[in-house]
């Protein structure tokens, strides 16, 4: 009796699915921000190939794992990557904490507010600016502070949240690789526990699907005995080049079947994907729009910047080994929703 | 005319839903292996009151996250980690590649096969054959290395596989807490890759669920061009004690609501999932039953020995703090599936 019962629930099933994806959801387009043409139609036919249980390159749901680059790939990251400015932004709380830092370079200049002068600090000031405002607190405390920044924190050429300059056309991309199965993951060289205070709201990520450069943690206890996760000045894993390639394994443990990325810090990633057996997408974004967005390479002639490098080297890689690259002047109908 | 279809669909898939789960269900019990008493009723109680709408601890679905220590919790650890036997018994094809290794100690200690000798071996002998056997290669490699040993490997005692070993009482809380919507990790001391080898077949634990520790790789090309990640003998994350709390943050990002382990090794897990508001359940198995498994603590009296220590400190403070100490011999029905 109950097995009758269940074969007619999952025939039930079966039908409600098969009246739920009818015609008229086959003729939406699944991205409509994108423009027609060989990026939107690689990741169209690699998403059939790979969902389609009669194709030779169908995978299995759960080996549908598809990792995005954030900075310059899901949101923009010109002239200053976000998390920087928003370490700018902490400096005067933990001044105010700490006296004694305000006349120790480099947080002299940072608190000046010389643009030019912090533009030009190198890396080894940017990591103690770093340290100073990303570490030594327990991580619900970062999460909350991380939170309430990027609830107001606007950005100065278009005055509008940090969270509203995420690209519209990644956003669809997103939601249809779940839609296919796909489980979607953000690998980022930003940090990890900034991207996981916000991922989840704004890109429909969880934070156990953000992977980032992470600092090491210390258990402790707080005065009144609860346990405490204190973030340490010490760098455990740097999640850029080659680290994008080694923490995917160590977060996720899966080869991607999809990678998608916009910088030479996401070469290795792209590779490794690419590297496996069949059917693999790597794709990268050129930011080639100057009116609409920012122009950088310095690949295809565009100018070179600190931020974000797509080399020559790249390019020619990705047009070599079956990479797409995604012209955003070109591919992209509509950048952000608020075009 | 879509709407209508959708409403339908959905409609149809409410009334398949419901014909899927009716009463006959409802009183089947989930949990089979658990005999009644406060262990048993402390999950199911926890788990109404998380998933339950209206109860005032209910848990967001995406907050529902349990993780399980794996030896000692999940499966037999006595009288030596599976993982260790697997280092021992990969030995000889190492030294068969490297012959120059077959007179040195504590390589020769252990190629001699002289038990005593072995089990006495200092942890730094037991790290110098972790290297030789668990680094060096691609985790590709690894991976289908640990995988044909363990469709093959034997215990002594059972002459059963090490994953028929896999207590049946927990495979079913497993099974359980995933049907209530948690999402259920391992976050073990063994090594994360050779968990992840069978995790998913033996546990339905996927990859990236499954938490451990774990050594660096360096990203390289092998000498056709395909990009490898080599495991290599430097300890990246030390998944125990402090470090499973650690971990859990770097790895999930979300404090989890439930945890199970069996030894001091899991204290600081058990301490963080306590330690955040709202309904938290920690608990703690008792390897008490000297008959069907093993006796062994040293707490409430039991032998003491090197491998799982569950001390009278651990014990005392799981009474203090109301985490739940789960006797083998009195709350398990049924230890193995071939019981």
């Amino acid at each position: 009796m109950e097995l009758h019962r269940r074969e007619f629930a999952s025939l039930l099933l079966g039908v409600a699915a098969g009246l739920a994806a009818g015609p008229a959801d086959a003729q939406t387009d699944p991205l409509p921000s994108w423009n027609d043409g060989a990026a939107k139609d690689a990741i169209l036919k690699f998403v059939r190939a790979t969902t389609d249980r009669s194709s030779p390159d169908f995978v299995q749901p759960e080996e549908r794992i598809a990792t995005f680059d954030q900075d310059g790939t899901l949101w923009v990251e010109h002239p200053m990557y976000t998390q920087v400015v928003y370490c700018f932004d902490r400096l005067p709380v933990v001044v105010k904490a700490k006296p004694e830092l305000a006349d120790v370079e480099p947080f002299k200049t940072v608190l000046a507010g010389d643009r030019e002068a912090i533009v030009k600090l190198p890396l080894d000031d940017l990591l103690k600016i770093a340290a100073a405002t990303l570490t030594g607190m327990d991580v619900d405390q970062f999460r909350d502070e991380a939170r309430r920044w990027i609830a107001s924190g606007r950005d100065p050429r278009w005055k509008r949240l940090y969270t509203e300059l995420t690209y519209l056309p990644q956003l669809e991309l997103l939601k249809y690789l779940r839609g296919a199965g796909y489980k979607t993951y953000i690998v980022t060289g930003g940090g990890q526990d900034f991207v996981r205070a916000y991922a989840e709201r704004v890109y429909g990520i969880p934070p156990e699907q953000v992977v980032g450069t992470a600092g090491g943690l210390s258990f402790t206890y707080a005065p009144d005995g609860r346990p405490e996760l204190i973030k340490e000045p010490k760098l455990l894993i740097n999640d850029n080049n080659a680290g994008k390639a080694e923490s995917i394994h160590l977060m996720i443990g899966r080869r991607p079947r999809f990678a998608f990325g916009n910088s030479t810090g996401d070469r290795q990633m792209c590779e490794y994907v690419k590297g496996g057996d069949g059917a693999r997408l790597s794709m990268l974004v050129l930011h080639d729009d100057d009116k609409r967005e920012y122009a950088y390479g310095p690949a295809a002639g565009l100018p070179d910047t600190k931020v974000g490098r797509f080399t020559q080297e790249l390019y020619d890689e990705a047009q070599r080994d079956g990479w797409i690259v995604v012209s955003m002047k070109n591919d992209w109908r509509r950048i952000f929703a608020f075009d």
